[in-house]
């Protein structure tokens, strides 16, 4: 049937628990706040919970971020700043090691952009360590910067260009930003999932590609992302199932309709699916009509969030600075 | 309840008939194909045409146009040749006669950026026939194009704007390029509608905004238009209609679960659709993910059967020419 | 011979100066500080004032800015600050009194794009004034914004299209910003000009075209622009100048090459203007390679100096509130 | 001194043969004409050719072409025929054999765009005969592209980058397209040049990069470049010298004034251009006012030619079709 998935941890656990009224094996959660900030920490401790949760082990956290618009810089600082601490929590750099920030995604498609408008954002210092060190604070960990782009723009799985560029670069450390797709509309650019298990650039779109991951890399690789839009058919899908919920509660236990309800299967969801996204029409999807806007002020809060993780030395108005 | 509405004469026609088997009163429709296009004309002739379909007297054009790659340029021209002759059989203007052309809409909104993209893609002439007029052929047509943006950009009316400038300019004939939404996730882009009664900007959005026509300013006004988006809520609105019309369909006429989904209103659906969107997310759209660059070669087509409806002693080729 | 002018009055001066050793007739200059901002204010007094500076009676108040980069907010804030105590030094408004915001300019070309970037940087809030009174405070300013583009681009005279919206939206001001061109490169990007006189949208080019001021449009016009380019063929002249002025210095006074030196006309530079400077070439101008992100900056400073003197009753802070 | 320098080996000569009269040793030259374009290939052929011309051994074609503007579709596809004829005299492959496409420059200053504008418009076809080879002509040659951005922008050096990328990749040859600049502005954007012995990407910046070059990637590597600007203090220094030589023209051989003249060193020349530019200004360019569409139609005539280069098999129109 249509591809029903989702990028998000947060997710995934609520679709579990959906269908079961048991805890998740080999999963645990843990919730706080910072700030205006929500966290939700999902922790994917063993195989049990890779297979319910359908993610490799790791970390997965979570920021319900609240909203702001282009201007409203107190509210973008303090989310970056949160993000930078919730960073900092799953790294483990001296200061002299060296990052690198990879930047996924189509920077054509607008809500595909997120990861290279991120990496125009961050403050890249590798070249100032090697060729002006004595103008450069010993303190300034060196950090280089790539959008490597799509396969459908280079020819070239995103997975070698990142491997190539890591042998020659011989990083600590690598941080993907990627856009996101989530089920539901209320979370489109309102969350921030930060993960340790790496990620699979253009996983949802079917192809088996080559994941960045410390199996992959040898490094640690750190996966940032925003989820950006919802799949129109998964908006499809979900209306239907809650119309079918709906009339569950509404039609008698038992009785002829309940069990007709009860009986629709996928096959039956798909064909509705289809009377109202036509499929032949590829990639449709469901995202804010400001949606060039949104991504502008959302890509400049992770660059700063990411930028005051790789360099506790700096605060923020001193990294703006280094950027140009 | 959410604005579900349609900016398309085709689809009014088709709501119409969906809730009604007799033929549309005050409604005349006639069918036919030019090349790979099918034409749909709508002629609302009188006061009961304009209640039934919820439009104002005119005639509605709707070319369903065939897929086309941004670098399919024979089927591009073709299309823009078909859409040129079909301006032209709206139009009545002598060759010395000027025409304004007019860009609708938010060049910040990727989806509502089509009329500002066509009126950059437009042949102008207007100040060559002017300043260098022995330099121009005499069968060339004075043309000028503007782009005014929309309310929250400027502050002012873009009917105040554009009739300021047309009682400068004096032009014979005004016409309208705008981006409208449809009902269908199949006709997003794939169609263009051509309507001799004007526009109302921003109408949609639901604020009584002065409208563009003959009525107020004085010309001919032709507007335009290609459905670039679905609203969101449309969509989870006819998942919904699909899925009730579905149980009916199962269900035993005359029983109680039959009566039940008879009596469904409005509210109820409502609070469906919005368990589905969240109402405080403002304008959530539906689109294809590529937009960008749909946008851009839909607009050529449209420039080029605006151009050369306005210009009938020139070939494409010879456009080409004049535009830079 | 080349089209060697400059847009500045500071400029005009200089040349003047430079020719005579008198003092200018007609025309009084002051010079002060404010804070790390240079500002001469040139007052063109009469008719023998306007005839030896070429420029019409005004108030012409230049702004020499401390160099900054994009993230310098600080230093952008500052001169924002000074820019709008120098915009309110000479405009006269009730608080009530609605104002329009013309960026002229071609928004293609960077450098000529200053015009159109400010629009879409200020506050706009006339719509908001009329639709929703109850929700804004009384004490902001109706304020509207156009960028009406340039005439080869609508084939419509920017002067008509101004006079066209200001028939129709009766504001109490005009303030035009524009990108104009110095005769240093120094100067280039480095200064503000703020005038009361009035502009003619692409008078350089050498066409006569219709000037907003307040002669033509009947209410104040207030002009502020910034050099973005040196005109190459500028560059080229100032250089043979110096040459020339350098081996008079060196040459015999009264000997045969001294004489010939000071023979040299206009004829013989143009000849040689034009071994460097191919005439066919059009418009050739000499700018920095960033000036795409310079050009982001400045306009920023320029936006938030207008909203500042518009809006005496908001701190910039606040300001940011209504941009989006 | 100023950083006077030619990226152009047809400029390289001239300047060798201003300062002597005799042919150039170890250089060979050839002229001949295609169509509308004048071809003239400087092969360097020994170290003589290499100390005379600064430049490392190889084959240099330069490329006259006509004017054209962005619409005069004809004369592009012409000069994309020439340049594809002249790109194919160069290489030797075989029609399995991979290609990689490099695109050199900062793609956010716009004259330094050309190479990341021309991979966003050359024929990428690797993964498809990787993914869905039976959909693919087996006559289509696998071609990756990829524009690795600057150092300011990475901090890591693109000849590292690109190393890495060809270690995984495996291509069998390179063609990186880069903006030059030229000491003439008649040349800018009128001239392609063709080389077989590679490039030193930022080579003109003053450190030393890594180049890349079939010495450094192992495989042959073909640089394709375009001037898009003259260096502002270039444009002063050629004024300043032809200035002074007309002078010396002027005055009498063996008198104080022609000493003075002949004895006028760089020191001097310095200071005198020093005196028009200000050298804490950074990059001052030269460049035609539209540089932003001429260098959108100059990449398509470079990605065009470079696509018939690689796909013998394919005619232009054909080789839209694969375009996206």
């Amino acid at each position: 049937m249509f591809n029903i998935r989702t990028d998000l941890a947060i997710e995934a656990k609520e679709i579990y628990e959906n269908k079961s009224k048991n805890t998740i094996p080999g999963v645990e959660v843990y919730k706080y706040k910072e700030n205006d900030v929500k966290v939700t920490e999902v922790k994917i401790v063993n195989c049990d919970g890779e297979e319910a949760m359908k993610k490799p082990k790791g970390t997965y956290l979570t920021l319900d971020i609240p909203e702001f618009t282009p201007y409203d810089l107190n509210t973008m600082d303090e989310v970056s700043e949160v993000l930078g601490k919730t960073i900092s929590s799953v790294i483990n750099l001296d200061k002299s090691m060296t990052a690198l920030i990879v930047g996924l995604g189509n920077w054509n498609v607008t809500p595909d952009a997120l990861g290279p408008k991120v990496v125009s954002k961050v403050m890249v210092t590798r070249h100032l360590k090697e060729l002006v060190p004595d103008q450069i604070d010993e303190n300034i960990r060196p950090v280089g910067a790539v959008s490597p782009g799509v396969l459908g723009i280079t020819g070239i799985e995103t997975g070698e260009i990142i491997k190539g560029i890591v042998e020659k670069v011989k990083p600590n450390l690598v941080i993907c930003v990627d856009a996101l797709s989530s089920r539901k509309t209320d979370r489109v650019n309102k969350t921030i999932q930060i993960g340790t298990s790496g990620i699979s650039p253009g996983s949802g779109i079917g192809n088996k590609r080559m994941e960045l991951s410390e199996k992959t890399l040898g490094i640690p690789v750190i996966a940032v992302g925003v989820p950006t839009v919802v799949d129109a058919a998964t908006l499809a899908n979900d209306t239907i199932d809650m119309v079918i919920d709906d009339m569950i509660d509404k039609s008698q236990k038992g009785g002829k309709f309940y069990t007709m309800l009860k009986s629709l299967d996928d096959e039956d969801k798909l064909k509705m699916i289809q009377e109202v996204i036509d499929p032949r029409l590829g990639n449709i999807i469901v995202t804010p009509k400001e949606v060039d806007m949104v991504i502008d002020s959302i890509s400049k809060v992770i660059a700063n969030g990411i930028n005051l993780a790789l360099q506790p030395a700096l605060k923020l108005n001193e990294i703006e600075r280094y950027l140009n």
